[in-house]
């Protein structure tokens, strides 16, 4: 098959560009990659892991010639990277970001866009804890959905051209409202990764628990939520702050459902407490009849017992 | 090696229980396992699984010449279960219990407890989300923490021969105290436990996001807390009710750490945002080199990638 894009660059080299960049080789789904990333340090490691065919010294040098840029950074610098971009994107060429969040992103890129360009947004929704250049792989997307916001008056041509991209690497793909979207991840993403942090965070100031105790007796339950909690720092904060009217309303939903637990549980209401944990279970099938994980028991070290 | 016991009973026929018979068995480790569970239904798939050599129809009568029983039930049964079996059990034997809490287990068992038998209470810090007789298998607890909470005047012998068998079905031993565990474990399960069931319970709640969305593009972070809230409802719902204090003291802290980073997502602190996502790292790694996860990235349905 041919190429999807003759040249594609990608801006910001974590988990998602540097598993992009791997899974547009093997798919040979691009003529040729280029990156840039802002620290001296990321660049010199993705020269040395050779994921790019070229590596550029800024951001202007890295879309020159590309008729794809993709913004992998975090959600917060994506506006100043487009001012920086903008005189240099190539007369139709596709700008899309892969950022978490889709409303901050769009009201800061789409005022700053340059005519001519074809402005993309997606979300990937994949990941691991790991973050940087080396942690891609070729298969973070495979079955995995990748979201497309589509705007008002956008070639259907280039979100058609990108959307083959997408599946090419594996990926679903599905449509959605740039709010919805922001609503649905603050509930399946964005509010669980604030509440891992939160109860990481307790048991780190707990002086009646020393650290060496919870990390040693780390069952199932804390040990997943210091998982979540592991994620790149900047990258979240960056989530919280750009995603702040969805996630402080599902955070006020949260902190009401768990005041009706604790008073269950101060009040000795078992029956409130078993009617509501066998509710959860349902939601957990469903999820695995969906496909998005494994029905195999998760018991933490070897992570899937073959029979 | 000698067997560690001539005749094990089992009460409660869910993961732990079945866990342990299949590794006595693999290692060796008694002349026979009687189990007896309240359900017939959970008594007719143990005898089709096979993994005891006598299934019981009553209490009562799975105790007769057993030199160890193991309580395997869920903890706000354990002293109906003591006060059914005590004119039964053997004098010199062995009665141990599994439960994930242990000041209100003891409370209960020891003034119940027929003088002549040894009480070892015991906490194997391992499972999976899964439960009842088909779940178990022999691994579980390979390199997990089994905790024993000896009280003053237990034989030490009969201590040392319980730590010998937990020590060759694969378990690491500590001693703790049981008001200490019962804080402990609050960090690092119970309260964790709590927080995935409300955060699930939000997601199902939420009449604007339906079920059909969160289920299909529940990323990582809520995928996780899915796996947590499908535990067994009425195992947990005994662990709050009988580890209560505990868990109102740090479910009031985490409510309290909350706060704190709502009103910076509120007020748009980020540095207080990156400052404190920065910090819950540390323990993620704490956790790795302590051997109770695996360092290695979870992205879902294929648990461990092989590279």
């Amino acid at each position: 098959m041919a190429h999807v894009y003759d040249r594609i660059a990608l801006i910001g080299l974590g988990l998602i560009a540097s598993s992009m960049a791997h899974a547009i080789r093997k798919f040979d789904l691009a003529g040729s990659i280029a990156g840039y990333a802002r620290s001296s340090e990321t660049r010199e490691t993705v020269r040395e892991i050779g994921f790019c065919d070229e590596v550029c010294e800024t951001a202007p040098e890295v879309v020159r010639g590309a008729d794809l840029v993709v913004l992998c950074t975090p959600v917060g610098v994506m506006g100043d990277v487009v001012d920086e971009i903008g005189p240099c994107l190539e007369p139709g060429a596709t700008l899309s970001e892969v950022g978490s969040v889709k409303m901050a992103v769009i009201e800061a890129v789409v005022p700053r866009l340059p005519s001519g360009v074809h402005f993309v947004p997606t979300h990937p929704v994949a990941g691991t804890e790991m973050s940087g250049p080396s942690s891609g792989f070729a298969e973070l997307f495979e079955g995995r959905w990748c979201l497309f916001t589509p705007l008002p008056g956008t070639s259907p041509e280039a979100v058609e051209r990108l959307r083959s991209l997408w599946r090419r690497m594996g990926a679903l793909i599905d449509d959605m409202d740039p709010e919805r979207h922001d609503m649905v991840l603050a509930v399946t993403s964005h509010v669980p990764h604030l509440i891992a942090y939160t109860m990481v965070g307790v048991a780190d100031d707990l002086r009646r628990v020393s650290n060496a105790e919870v990390v040693q007796y780390s069952a199932a339950g804390f040990r997943d939520f210091t998982r979540i909690a592991a994620s790149d720092p900047t990258m979240w904060r960056d989530v919280f702050m750009n995603n702040q009217k969805a996630t402080l309303e599902i955070l006020g939903r949260f902190s009401e459902e768990l005041s009706v637990l604790q008073r269950a549980i101060r009040g000795g209401d078992g029956e409130l407490l078993h009617e509501h944990f066998s509710r959860t279970r349902s939601i957990r099938r469903g999820i695995i009849e969906a496909g998005q994980d494994t029905g195999l028991p998760d018991f933490g070290r070897s992570h899937g017992i073959e029979d």
